[in-house]
């Protein structure tokens, strides 16, 4: 991937709050808007789900997701050329009691502040998704497969 | 659910080029975006799709295919309120033979004019999507779950 295509990522990774979680529901897809909180370096995105949403209990039954990152609608003529990434990734739910949980809420809350009362209360929680690979389209035709290792590179830019 | 959330979904709907679709791959989430055109009424949604995308061989192999309509993000300061419908369906490629497909190529096309020339091209494929089921999100704590009938009912509103 050239320089410019891995610029264009990184600033649509990090500009891009809100995307699509894909999980498997009974064999079928299923679809949610989350809001995406992530590691500075992509290792790790994070959403804060209701334990009561149907996504997260198909995220109990299997940990297999896909995330959904697309540029903004700008009214463009052809909304085709939309640069877009789709990460798959394993979901795990992140304990309160873990050591990791009070660095994954800040992460989250310096990005979401207005969620800071779902924390108090018993029903949501952080999931971590670790990404195992990804597809990158950067416009009509051009289009590249990502590795985790890619994601960490770019996050450098 | 009430007039004002139906008159929402409708808008939401009407207003939304450009959307998430999730299939199952090797019974994994994929997740793809997609240009999104449909009947008036609601009662079938359609794509055009590449033969070579992963999402198309996808619904070869498993026809049960998931839609996700967001609200654009505005800025505001809690993302999560936004708008958003999931669509449960079952996909369909439609034959250049059939006698819809100029009936939903003309669909197509009045609403996305520069996909003319992908219509000359050899490898993409129009697939009607018929909605089975849905879930409205309306806003924090207001969803409701939908029938393909209620689609139909609010896209006169």
């Amino acid at each position: 991937m050239d320089s410019d295509s891995e610029q264009t990522l990184a600033r649509l990774i990090r500009d891009t709050r809100i995307t699509a979680l894909g999980t498997t529901h009974d064999g079928k897809p299923n679809l949610a808007m989350v809001a995406l909180a992530f590691e500075d370096d992509f290792s790790a995105f994070y959403i804060h789900v209701s334990r009561l949403g149907k996504h997260t209990t198909d995220m109990e039954k299997n940990p297999h997701v896909s995330l959904l990152v697309t540029e903004a609608d700008d009214g463009r003529a052809d909304p085709q050329t939309l640069v877009r990434v789709s990460i798959q990734g394993m979901a795990e739910m992140i304990r309160r009691s873990a050591l990791d949980y009070p660095h994954v809420q800040d992460i989250y809350l310096k990005r979401f502040p207005e969620a800071e009362q779902l924390f108090s209360l018993g029903d949501f929680n952080l999931w971590r998704i670790s990404p195992t690979g990804g597809r990158f389209v950067a416009g009509f035709g051009r289009a590249f497969n990502l590795v985790p290792e890619a994601l960490v590179k770019i996050s450098t830019l």
